[in-house]
């Protein structure tokens, strides 16, 4: 079996390759805040070949996208409570749990940074809003299925979320149960 | 007349070493993002002594809170029309044209960059929170002086400002007068 295969092989080497490089991104982050690393540092980092990390991602921007979209999708699941309201509570109160827990700065501040760096970080952006927004529509689109009013996807970002992450990268926290519940009831 | 008398004169080298070294920093800043230069290479650029700018500013955070208010302030005064629905509309599409324009994603992320960059970080945020705060509660007051029915400065911030500023940040622009409009009626 030679490299490629196995790197291929679901849940073994290729699992385990896939969570050290994340990590190592993760780490990196932290240490030298976003752009201030290489692929070369990212692979040393994770024990890994240069080459492993260009065959798998292809470059140094998608793996960031990958780190990001990893994150927020494993740590904010959709939920389905049987109302809107409560969705958008449950919804809410993860995204805030997980912006303000320890890595959650880095990963706002990661979105952020892939979202506005030129053409090649709209891209990413590009695909990180879309992954986004298609996991709220769905949310939405079961909330008018049972006959629930529900606002669009826009409405969630400016008046939910975009309040959350400013006041996470102002530094402006906690962010309390009754702040968060009070951003859903007023947009509902 | 040695050089700290000429450094405080107003008006003449005083001025024109400020506008110089803004400059400096907001080249700078474009060209390699916040943080990733020294004290030394603004001074080098603006063509003074790293001295002056010790002196002047003390640190590169310092000077880099004084670029951010400036521009902040030079380009969104705050708007005194007679009625609060006037001023905040006046002042939403102040605070849109100056994120949308040339160096507007610039600011932001230095805004950001600083409210979010650890303990000093978190000390220049400060600084240009509550100058943005004192300004914006200033406009408020006026209202509630006249009789008007006025939201809280974390309202502003919540509902119209943090929108506009993940929208820039995200890349999502053009902010249309409508959009803007919408933020500011939504609010009231």
């Amino acid at each position: 079996m030679n490299e490629r295969q196995r790197a291929r092989r679901p849940g073994g080497r290729s699992a385990r390759v896939g969570a050290e490089v994340h990590q190592a991104v993760t780490e990196l982050i932290s240490e030298r805040g976003y752009g201030n690393f290489t692929v070369g540092e990212v692979a040393a980092r994770a024990g890994v070949a240069d080459s492993t990390i260009y065959r798998r991602w292809g470059s140094l921007e998608t793996l960031l996208t990958d780190v990001a979209l990893t994150r927020l999708n494993a740590q904010s699941p959709m939920p389905d409570t049987g109302s809107l309201a409560g969705d958008l509570r449950t919804y809410a109160a993860n995204v805030a749990r997980e912006i303000t827990g320890p890595d959650g700065l880095m990963v706002v501040r990661l979105a952020v940074a892939l979202s506005s760096n030129g053409q090649q970080g709209l891209q990413a952006g590009d695909d990180l809003r879309a992954e986004r927004t298609r996991q709220l529509q769905v949310m939405l689109d079961r909330a008018r299925e049972r006959g629930e009013q529900a606002p669009d996807a826009f409405g969630v970002l400016d008046h939910i979320l975009a309040p959350m992450y400013i006041r996470v990268l102002f530094g402006m926290v906690p962010l309390t149960p009754d702040y968060v519940d009070g951003l859903v009831d007023r947009l509902l």
